[in-house]
């Protein structure tokens, strides 16, 4: 029989249990499973558990909550750390690797199956598809992003409703998002806008630097017509390419985070007006609040999928969502090989996407689940109101 | 027929705009209405709206949406500024006025009442109660405070899985919470914790200054256990009597937030642990994802009831909730005279409730309304597993 060990890596998300979970309502009675604890760092350090039948009930009675069930976290994944990895399965005599996790879990798991052949060490690994900024490629979008995006839409809307009411008292507040390198959140703030009134006014990306003349005068008319405006960016975005708002290094990890103040200082500065900035938390990827039963469902398939393609004998391919061209969304889960992923490198917004962000709302409103947005339609004032 | 004008004020809340229909369904067949826009400022600047049916069903169909329909905002209410109001009041020929606000609006209606007596105008005053804080006195809770303490609740549970994922990244987190003087927001943060090892792990309220020691013990205490600490803060909690962490001043109000920064750099520098400070949003006042429907209900009823009181002429009153003493949770309005909610100032946390967060739970959590929290609870991991 073969030994299974399956880690999650990376931050977490509101749906990552979810993955696992059915992973193991998959694998449970056909293999031995191994969890591998703090992600890569548990590969390094033997952080291997036993998959007893406590530990697998265990996940699979917490696959609603937020967060990594098998802590996840950062590791400095070198090569000296890849060769202990492949030593410390082969010493435990598990012969298949599966890891959820984005882009860097999936060039991790090529390179320890690329290690493991040197040492001939026989190993076969497994992909399965997690990440919140949606900069997973190879794949339509990847479980955990549907759940953060709504969150963010929800916020945007809220708040929106929030600066309304506030107006006389601050007139333009700035929402910063996730997103080193891709849009697909910042862009996302708008998926539940109902009417030309409603935030966002204005959403920068880190695919294109601020335009700061269109972003004035979005302010600025928003400012005319409303008497005030939200604008929503990714923490990534650049005044201009390559100069980044880096606020400090935790753990040797640069953490993004302060563009929105530069942005609402801008914004004073230009059109003196009070602003406020907001940096969105980790709720955007723990809200258990705004998940999407969409991609929890989706989520608990990619890991369902993944144990039966082991199955099969697949090896070295992570477990793609494809959209299926159909007047109702659905979606069918593909094999695409590490390689196909990693040459993708980071996925950014299409250039569709960025230019319409209405065809953006068409694709990604479906994976948002049916209860979108959390309140009935916002009933305008009629216009033809006299004013006082 | 009286006429009746209505406004908001202040900070805007999850539930403000069911109060505001509540009190329109109750009156909208016997008396003329008026809206004031903006809170204060509308009063002064004479931003009345007529009440007729078409703005009336507006209100009535908005009632689900956070953020204060008619704007609430923030407005120097001084002597001028109120000697105006009842002047326009007196020229828009209204009789009886109506606000939903905090400790600022009963001291308003208060003020104005006596300001029309000066002038010799009739006028009835009525006062509907809205605090996320939670510091209004003279009524067991205001609405709008449970939704926020839900949010609160559930970030917080919603975190501290989070955390725990990052533990071999991040140690340490401190989030703020709203609350400038009380504590009852920042103490809500433990309403959904199920087990030691779930955050918060501490908690600091403005009501006594940070026990640094407490607080580190506290601290090194979880992160001996578990690997990591939660730790939950009221924006106006202070290092020492009178010490509060002033930001910046916004429109000639003192803004605050970054006390968790200060605590962050604290824990670091004494225990050289990685620690992020997080300033929980505006969503803490206007998330939809979290309203409670007990605290929604309660904000119809409290205007409802309101509005059939005006039919029996009460004057110089606030909507006060009582809670029954029962096994089930039960509340009754009552009315309380504006001296009475002003004679008892800001409302802090009770003695019982600070030295016992569990008595304060009991009292919180039927407030919270049913689907609290929002996923089933968590199961532990039995201890008698081997490590490794």
């Amino acid at each position: 029989m073969n030994k299974i060990a399956i880690g999650q890596a990376g931050g977490p998300t509101a749906v990552i249990n979810a993955t696992l979970a059915g992973f193991i309502e998959s694998v449970k009675d056909k293999f031995e499973v191994t969890f591998v604890e703090d992600g890569y760092e548990g590969l390094v350090e033997e952080k291997f558990r036993s998959g007893d039948s406590s530990m697998l009930n265990w996940v699979l009675d917490n696959q609603d909550l937020p967060g990594a069930c098998l802590r996840s976290g950062r590791y400095p994944f070198n090569e000296e750390a890849i060769e202990k990895s492949v030593q410390n399965l082969n010493k435990h005599n598990i012969d298949t690797l599966v890891f959820i996790g984005g882009n860097g879990t999936m060039e991790a798991l090529y390179k320890v199956k690329q290690e493991a052949e040197r040492q001939g060490v026989e190993l076969k690994v497994l992909g399965m598809p997690k990440t919140v900024d949606n900069d997973l490629g190879a794949t339509d979008h990847a479980p955990g992003f549907a759940s953060a995006a709504k969150y963010i839409a929800q916020t945007t809307k809220d708040m929106s409703r929030d600066l309304y009411s506030m107006k006389n008292f601050e007139q333009v507040r700035v929402l910063e998002t996730m997103g080193r390198n891709a849009g697909w959140l910042a862009a996302a703030s708008g998926a539940f806008k109902e009417y030309d009134e409603e935030g966002p006014h204005f959403i920068a990306i880190p695919e294109k630097p601020i335009d700061k003349k269109l972003m004035i005068n979005s302010v600025q008319e928003a400012l005319v017509s409303y008497g005030y405006a939200l604008i929503v960016v990714s923490e990534g975005v650049q005044w201009k390419k390559g100069e980044q708002a880096k606020l400090e290094q935790v753990n040797g990890r640069s953490i993004l985070g302060g563009i929105s103040n530069e942005i609402g200082e801008f914004v004073k500065q230009e059109l003196n007006v009070t602003t406020r900035a907001e940096l969105l938390g980790m709720n955007q990827r723990s809200s258990s609040s705004c998940k999407s039963q969409v991609d929890a469902n989706e989520a608990y398939q990619v890991g369902y999928t993944g144990g039966q393609w082991l199955q099969q004998d697949y090896d070295g391919y992570m477990v793609s969502i494809e959209r299926k061209p159909s007047v109702c969304y659905t979606m069918e889960l593909k094999p695409v090989k590490l390689e196909d992923v990693i040459a993708e490198e980071e996925r950014l917004m299409p250039p569709a996407f960025i230019e319409s962000h209405q065809a953006y709302y068409q694709w990604l409103t479906p994976l948002l689940g049916g209860d979108s947005p959390s309140y009935p339609p916002v009933k305008q004032r009629r216009v033809e109101l006299s004013e006082y």
